[in-house]
């Protein structure tokens, strides 16, 4: 373990010790930000608030919010804002509504025939079932579909294209197939959706088509609804297909707010509109497709779970696709509850979770938003007995998440000098189910978190959340994981990459961020589905929502204990350690695509693909690829060594200020809570990632070829994987500058506490 | 590179690294056993020998052989017997047809119905298909079945236990699942089929039924019959299921040959028949049961290709089994034809496949014969110039391979003293398809192997089947596989487990042995199917023969070098080098044995295990195991030095014994002939394995529990796998014995070179 930041987290090393080895809680281990008496305080506090927390507002919430359904711009979303803006002021907090207008493009006409080598017509439809009682709201649904596709009505051979990503091409043109004018179907699943029509038009499809394959999300994974929680036949998964990865938010209005006067993008020319026509479809819809597919059979891995051979096409499968959609204009509405400090009013700890669903939405947000509402009316409660925190708390449920993080980009956008001032940290949830908790987040904030989730019990285990989520990487984790598990006392925050609302605060404006969740024993399995119901969600979920309570447990701990620290719970060492870990990452993967690009090099000069390809079937040999130069490191190197010596005169600085029991001077601790809450500021550059400025933040980002998934310390990693050797060694020296900037902050604090 | 054995091998490696380097075969190269000019010699006989094989025979043969089913003891089976003899004496050899007498069961009554939830009779039936001329031949054709099944009538449960292999039943257990008084239902593959009744029996079933999944065996591969090669929904695989890792051959006369008047066991003594009764089924027949099922959801890898939700059970599937077997014996009839030796007639090169077919066989066994039988009229041919062999070589067509090897291992158990005397080596063939060489044997023969194939031309590609071999490795093996194809000038044979006619010569009587087989281009899906057949062989196998044709002269090349080499071209260093690296594997094994068990210890202990397991499933911890202790490998490890130590001594005084170009004086190479001939037989104990008397080779052996697997030095690694300690630590000491009778062979073979 490294050296201790605080001198109370001596007592952490030897609580966690404890907690490793004995399953129990470590209930009289100090919190970071709470020096002495104030841990027990805060404990205290803590309790009162689980003691008020009720499962049975949970489910009466959910059975009234998802009773219709409430994407952005229906009835149903907005009745709904106006009636949780009701709760929270009967709670005791300053309620507004603030709305944005933005484009929310919806189906006029969705048709799919296949008119070669058999005529067959996609049903695109998910009916309505007995034991689903909204499932059939069908005035109200919106039908399946993928946000900000454009029109189209394009004729072509079909081609299966797996998950539809770069090097699921460079496999197809392996055999001498490509998409040029055709229409790419791929499956759901491995990148985000909106990747597939993007790599597919970058390979010259004229349209593509996204299928539900039963091997990632159907009965391969088990009993399908209603008897099981799996998505059935029928099922189809809506969603965005904007090119989230350029920039989230409102497609007309980049980088500003959606408000009613902005200005904004011709919809010809916003940028983030897929450029082909795209369409999901369920599996019953695909099977008869991918039935009329020849060709060679697809790679092992590319074969799903539908009953039949995998073939790649081109043909002769042909289909007709045809979208035209409504290009309207929707009233998004964010609701914002304030329940300002009493100390430092202009900090501000946000709390956020969407309310807007595809469909119901049950599990999707309904079920992590009504865990966020009853931690708020949790800490309502506790103002009655006269306290208040320290700092501001704002609860956030954002709308219109679903078409592409809206809500929250929005507003975010609209008020990002009062944020770059004032957020202390962002709080995020959005679904959840049974199971382990799952974490990710800024790392100055790992230390924190490991605390919170020590002193929460699983509803169902005697024992904490964090020994249960540590059990289950030692039993089912990667051996890397696993030894980790064995050897770290805490549990790591995965590294955040987008698809939930705190994309904008993290990676555009540079707030300390977390996303939070229970997961792994639910059967979600209706993702974005017409039956992604109350029913659905009582049965498979979480039935008795002791788990949206747990979440409750957790995020409203790190809700008060974020606004009511004497100092904020930011810490640095863990933070370098875990960005020298992303650097050894890189050095590894320049220097393993080296070794593989010399021996595939190697391998088409002698000839060897050639030989070991059939006879029978068409190959074409992979094209020689430029050698992998050596790059410089050293600068992010010497970077890293310079911060780590910061952080250890930091450390050495903050002891020497400090009181026993860890106390600051109240003066000191107040300046320098203003440089902690502005850390992770540092981590971002104005001018952004090459490519796409809206993403600031250098250390965290989402793929530009996964979506979702996260790229960290993306401006070096993305050139390096896109074999951009210049960029790479500029990228690296301006993460070493970023690193610089986080040494100075680091510097400032150390400063505060000496002068 | 080792040292060379031989002064010519230096020209070997030479020729070696111009092989790897560029697409040229090795012509110059000396070959092992030929020096000088006589290299040059046989290399002009192999050419006459390639200019006389034409693929038309192999296709004439094949759709007269496959003509009708050709069971052991059916009618056409005598026929081909007979046809076969007659083309062998026309070819000019001394040929007789062997028989035996051996217990082959056939079905009197085979029922499969399902009782509860629902009513379901499994169909066992493979219709004929209009695209496959012979596949209608009812009259003529077995029934899906297990040879050597018990007679039963049982009825129970239904529990899904994939493989069925014991790990299986290991997950199965912490499901709190067992399959006492219950029925397993096991899918083929992973294992030999006759483990999956022996394993579910020892867990206490009552019966099994083994079903084709098409995730293994059928559409999930490619396209299914008759539109593809692979195994459409009525495809069933037929097979034996008797215990062979105890002892192959006859069930009623282990060890000794089933002449008519030999000592018999009677049938309810024999221990190698099942203790339940056990049916294959279809994957059509199969899916109704799996529908059924209710339970656990299987785990992730155990689950199929089939449409469904895969779930453990037990029940509520419950399916009556009804089986009844014609206990009746059957006449075996081995073809063996012999050309004598001019110079060593009493040094037999021995090489087989066999004729007897589950049904028409054209793939299985027809294939690999028809090339033996035009290898076989080439050889003739070369005797019209008036050559003749120095040794002598005997092609056998084995009868009643199917049921389990028992033509070969009765005549090898019937001829077992004269075989040990006189055997130098045994080459086997079976079905083959398109594609890449595989090979696999004794290692005294890796050297010798690749030069065989070095010079044998792919059909298809500008280049030897060596170098088409290794490019398949180069490109698709894993990674040790390829790191080894760059820098290992050898390919490495692969160690023979069991599964076809070479397990009695090399298990039983310590035989050098030799399986060859190209394969990984076709598309075979017929595997003991009555599709197995001239149409499907001709349309998906090799519709040309061509690779049937290149096999013929690898094993033609091998048989006639074998036949004709001065002095055997056995060789040390690459036997001691590959037992060196089992020894290493050994080591690892029970170091890694030894960590897994204290991590699971802990696991348990710590109660992890319960931890992150989900609360509303059945989970049953698993018991704590005794911990790995350290083996004393030093007795290996010494046996190991003085092997090589003696190695050196053997090719040192081989260098200096001979002349220039490597030629022996005559009097020493007829001396030391006699050595090599027998070295394999060093490698086998008179008393067997542990629990197996009748497998004596103590480096390779079917594993007890994978069946057709090979489990090298097998008696220090199944005692390893098993956890007996004590019996690991004695094998350790048999093996070390085993390894100085061998340098006990290589000392008196430096004696004969130094006298």
């Amino acid at each position: 373990m490294k050296r201790c930041v605080f001198g109370f987290l001596i007592a952490v090393a030897v609580a966690v010790a404890i907690a490793i080895a004995a399953p129990a809680f470590a209930a009289d281990e100090t919190l970071l930000g709470f020096p002495g008496e104030r841990s027990r305080e805060q404990r205290e506090l803590e309790s009162r608030f689980d003691g008020t927390l009720n499962a049975e507002n949970l489910k009466q919430w959910m059975s009234h919010l998802a009773a219709r359904p409430h994407h952005v711009g229906s009835e149903w979303g907005k009745q709904n804002a106006e009636f949780m803006a009701e709760l929270f002021r009967s709670w005791g907090y300053e309620t507004r509504i603030e709305t944005f207008e933005v484009l929310f493009p919806t189906p006029k006409l969705r048709r799919l025939q296949m008119i070669e080598p058999v005529a067959f017509t996609a049903s695109l439809d998910e009916p309505a079932l007995a034991e689903d009682a909204t499932s059939g709201q069908k005035d109200e649904q919106l039908p399946t579909y993928n946000a900000y596709s454009v029109d189209g009505d394009v004729t072509g051979e079909l081609v299966y294209v797996n998950y539809g990503v770069p090097e699921d091409y460079e496999e197809l043109a392996l055999r001498g197939i490509d998409v040029e004018g055709k229409i790419a179907l791929a499956r759901y699943g491995k990148s985000w959706r909106g990747i597939k029509p993007k790599v597919a038009a970058e390979n010259g499809a004229i349209g593509c088509i996204i299928f539900s394959d039963p091997r990632d999300d159907g009965y391969f994974q088990g009993d399908v609804y209603p008897v099981g929680g799996y998505r059935g036949a029928a099922g189809a998964q809506r969603g965005s297909v904007a090119d989230m990865p350029l920039f989230p938010g409102d497609p007309l209005t980049p980088g500003r707010g959606a408000t009613a006067d902005a200005d904004r993008l011709k919809i010809e020319d916003a940028p983030t509109l897929t450029s082909i026509p795209v369409l999901p479809i369920s599996y019953a819809d695909a099977q008869p497709l991918l039935e009329a597919l020849k060709g060679p059979v697809a790679p092992p891995s590319w074969r799903g779970a539908l009953p039949l051979a995998y073939h790649l096409g081109p043909g002769p499968a042909k289909v007709r696709l045809q979208l035209e959609f409504d290009w309207k204009m929707a009233t998004a509405r964010d609701v914002i509850a304030v329940l300002p400090g009493k100390t430092f009013p202009e900090q501000w700890v946000i709390r956020g979770n969407h309310h807007d669903a595809w469909v119901n939405g049950a599990t999707d947000p309904v079920a992590g938003l009504v865990a966020m509402m009853e931690e708020a009316r949790a800490v309502g409660e506790l103002t009655k007995n006269g306290w208040r925190p320290r700092r501001t708390i704002v609860y956030a449920a954002w709308d219109a998440e679903e078409p592409g993080l809206l809500g929250s980009v929005e507003w975010a956008e609209a008020h990002a000098d009062e944020l770059r001032r004032k957020a202390v940290a962002y709080i995020n949830t959005d679904a959840y189910g049974r199971g382990f908790l799952e974490m990710g987040g800024s790392h100055t904030l790992e230390r924190f978190m490991n605390q919170v989730v020590r002193d929460v019990p699983d509803p169902h285990k005697e024992m904490s959340v964090a020994q249960r989520r540590r059990a289950a990487i030692l039993v089912n984790g990667d051996d890397k994981a696993k030894k980790e598990a064995r050897e770290r006392a805490d549990l790591r925050l995965a590294a955040l990459g987008s698809g939930s609302d705190y994309t904008p605060f993290l990676q555009h404006l540079g707030i300390a961020s977390l996303n939070l969740a229970f997961f792994g024993e639910a059967h979600y399995g209706q993702y974005h589905s017409v039956y992604d119901s109350f029913d659905h969600f009582t049965r498979f979920m979480d039935p008795d929502f002791h788990y949206g309570v747990a979440l409750a447990k957790v995020t409203g701990r790190a809700t008060l204990r974020l606004a009511d620290a004497d100092v904020l719970p930011f810490e640095f060492a863990t933070l370098v350690e875990t960005i020298a870990g992303y650097v050894d990452e890189l050095q590894k993967l320049a220097d393993e695509m080296r070794e593989t690009t010399a021996e595939k090099n190697r391998l088409i000069d002698e000839g060897s693909y050639v030989a070991a390809a059939s006879p029978e079937e068409t190959y074409v040999p992979p094209q020689r690829e430029e050698p992998v130069p050596h790059l410089n490191f050293a600068p992010l190197e010497n970077a890293l060594e310079s911060l780590r010596s910061s952080v250890r005169a930091y450390e050495e600085a903050l002891t020497a200020a400090s009181a026993e029991g860890g106390e600051l001077p109240p003066e000191k601790a107040a300046a320098l809570d203003s440089v902690l809450m502005s850390v992770e500021r540092s981590l971002g550059r104005s001018e952004g990632l090459p490519g796409r400025s809206w993403y600031t933040h250098h250390v965290y980002a989402p793929g530009f070829y996964t979506g979702y998934g996260v790229k960290t310390l993306p401006g070096v990693r993305e050139a390096i994987e896109l074999r951009r050797w210049s960029q790479a060694s500029e990228q690296i020296e301006v993460a070493a500058a970023v690193l610089a900037a986080l040494d100075e902050q680091v510097e400032r604090a150390t400063e505060i506490l000496t002068r």
